[in-house]
């Protein structure tokens, strides 16, 4: 802005929200007048919430899961088949896979992949705990759920030779066509894993 | 979520960033991750800001502005020509206006338009205190900055009424083509209008 017009604290907040994901300095001025309009409703519970998390929130020491408790929510769920471990990079992978429903497991979350140019290597993430994890002899299979780039493909394999010799079944997420994609939008690849892993009706 | 994956404090978190605007629930999750990575740069400083705003927001008992002073920055700016007043329909739009650095004016923010079918009416926005500021006598001009809507057009017009007698310029914001605009995506209206109000080269 040219010339000040609203007081430096309104400006910090601004300023902050813009770096927030999905905001912008355009939308985190939207946002910021949206939060004092509804100062009691939305600005003050959010303060507060987030003040909340701030204070109270812990990684899980057992999978690296984001939580309040420690070790988290998900460990500590007795229902849980924790003979079934799904192995992912992040901790937003971990919501995602639990938002789909499709299994009642255990996670463990990398907090990354290996990635020699970014300087990522094994000791940056949680391999050693994940192999710690299997050696308790709890875990049946292992499901590496990471994503289906070069580096996630990478860390994958690492993790599967650094398995070697455990008693443990290691799978991976199938390869396919995405539930309502169109196969004329699909990469080659995408297709050629499709028609490979074909299923018979 | 099927089941609990965090603690209720991160998911209230999230809930109340799904209210943001420019966030969904699931931007929402993704900036609630970031904000717990970046606890101390991020998390720590928004939750204060926050708190600040919460603590400190006030709306401008002159010109309806947003700021943690009243009367405002702009209104309390000597350097700013109190002659002439811009009269918007929210405190988005002075700030928008504001960045164009057109104008050294003072300003009147409505807080809406008259839209009988939701019922607002005069008295739901500020009218009264833009006639009373505008009896000072210091006020010679004064550009109705509406937006060029349907409702935003009605205001203008009811202000103009209400402010027949007394002796003030009252202008508009020109119609025309936006700048960078192509002729193509412009709608009759704005043709029309473009065409009409030519200037000479």
């Amino acid at each position: 802005m040219a010339k000040r017009v609203t007081g430096p604290e309104i400006e910090k907040l601004i300023q902050l929200l813009a770096k927030v994901p999905g905001l912008g300095p355009r939308s985190a001025r939207r946002a910021a007048l949206h939060l004092i309009k509804k100062k009691d409703q939305l600005l003050g519970p959010l303060s507060h919430a987030m003040g909340e998390a701030y204070d109270k929130v812990k990684i899980c020491s057992r999978c690296g899961n984001v939580d309040t408790v420690d070790p988290c929510t998900v460990c500590t769920d007795i229902r849980r088949d924790q003979s079934v471990l799904i192995v992912c990079e992040d901790v937003s992978d971990l919501w995602a896979l639990e938002r789909s429903g499709a299994m009642n497991a255990a996670y463990h979350v990398l907090g990354g992949t290996l990635s020699p140019l970014d300087g990522v290597g094994p000791d940056d993430l949680n391999i050693r705990s994940l192999i710690d994890r299997v050696g308790e002899g709890v875990v049946r299979e292992i499901i590496i759920a990471v994503n289906a780039t070069v580096e996630g493909q990478t860390t994958a394999h690492y993790i599967t030779d650094q398995l070697a010799g455990l008693e443990v079944k290691i799978t991976r997420l199938a390869h396919g066509v995405p539930v309502g994609g169109e196969l004329d939008y699909l990469d080659e690849g995408t297709l050629t894993a499709a028609l490979r892993a074909r299923t018979a009706i």
